[in-house]
């Protein structure tokens, strides 16, 4: 494995990705017994055994190594969702596991690995770049399953697409962020059923 | 005026609903400097100048005066939505008020009355029977709106009318339930006309 880094400083041993995704892996396992907040890059650097500066050459903060955790969390969703979209054939039923399956995604990801869930509100408080990417994404997939629905002729289209997507999201939003998601406990099991279903009507030609 | 009261021990001075109301507006101006967790009936008792006994022969706990504070604020948004309501004429209209003025509502007596913020989301994440009742109410007056709908004709009859409540209620939540609505802010000035035509589009019949 050769080190293809255009680092300011040539790499000593392993390659930089590497280096990376160790401090990653340290720095994971560190915010899930200390907590995200009241970790220091400091605290971070004496237990992986790295100096601080060290870090820095490959983080800039903190909150870079954060980004990295959170984007990585939320490509994991956004895979399982994508894959229980692929696997329906209709328009209808692709937008019903849409639902379904970002809530599920969302509340595994967020809540059962409690060490995410710090990450997951400082990133979605403080709007990090991952998170406008992911919910970017997360329309383009609604709007993508919204156009296949209008040209099949399962779902009407006189309404502005634009608007379609951008209201259907805000129904989403309560099971998809996780400020949200933590107090929408009680409706997990039954809302995205009978949202999928309110929005359907909605979409009736 | 004359005390009617079936209090334990005869009222001696004011009437009871007198005491009760000075209490509940020392309490509020309380709260609203010292915060409602911080204070304590004893600290109440001092600033208003009577005993915690006296205190205690009114109300049963802190929570009961806050509780009191509470449903006042709930009845004022229901008051302010009842209108907004009747003074429509046609039920898709009605919704859209719905819509819209209780989140105006909501936003105006939970948020800028920031004394209310802190009691709202104890009310509301302890789930006091103030906000159990209010949500019953709420949904009451949704079904009102909606059976009205059916009846006209304007709304679809196919969906049974408890989905369809419960569905909508689910779509309005963010913008009612305080917990969520501090974290819906960049929506509420979009969200309750884009999800209003939604849930029109969804009872189309």
């Amino acid at each position: 494995m050769t080190s293809t880094s255009t680092s300011p400083t040539p790499a000593r041993g392993p390659a930089d990705h590497d280096v990376r995704a160790q401090i990653v892996a340290a720095a994971t396992e560190h915010f899930s017994r200390y907590g995200y907040e009241k970790t220091t890059v400091s605290d971070l650097a004496k237990a992986i055994g790295f100096s601080k500066a060290y870090i820095y050459k490959f983080f800039e903060s903190k909150q870079a190594i954060g980004e990295l955790i959170c984007a990585n969390c939320l490509r994991e969703i956004e895979a399982e969702v994508s894959a229980a979209i692929a696997e329906a054939a209709q328009p209808p039923d692709k937008l019903r596991r849409l639902f379904k399956v970002s809530t599920e995604a969302s509340l595994r990801l967020f809540f059962q690995d409690r060490k995410l869930f710090e990450i997951a509100t400082s990133a979605a408080t403080e709007r990090w770049q991952a998170v406008i990417d992911y919910e970017a994404r997360t329309q383009q997939l609604l709007r993508d399953v919204l156009q296949e629905g209008r040209q099949s002729g399962d779902f009407e289209r006189k309404t502005p697409l634009d608007e379609t997507v951008m209201s259907i999201h805000l129904v989403m939003r309560p099971y998809l962020n996780p400020l949200l998601l933590q107090h929408s406990m009680d409706s997990t099991e039954q809302a995205p059923a009978l949202l999928a279903s309110l929005v359907l009507r909605s979409l009736s030609p």
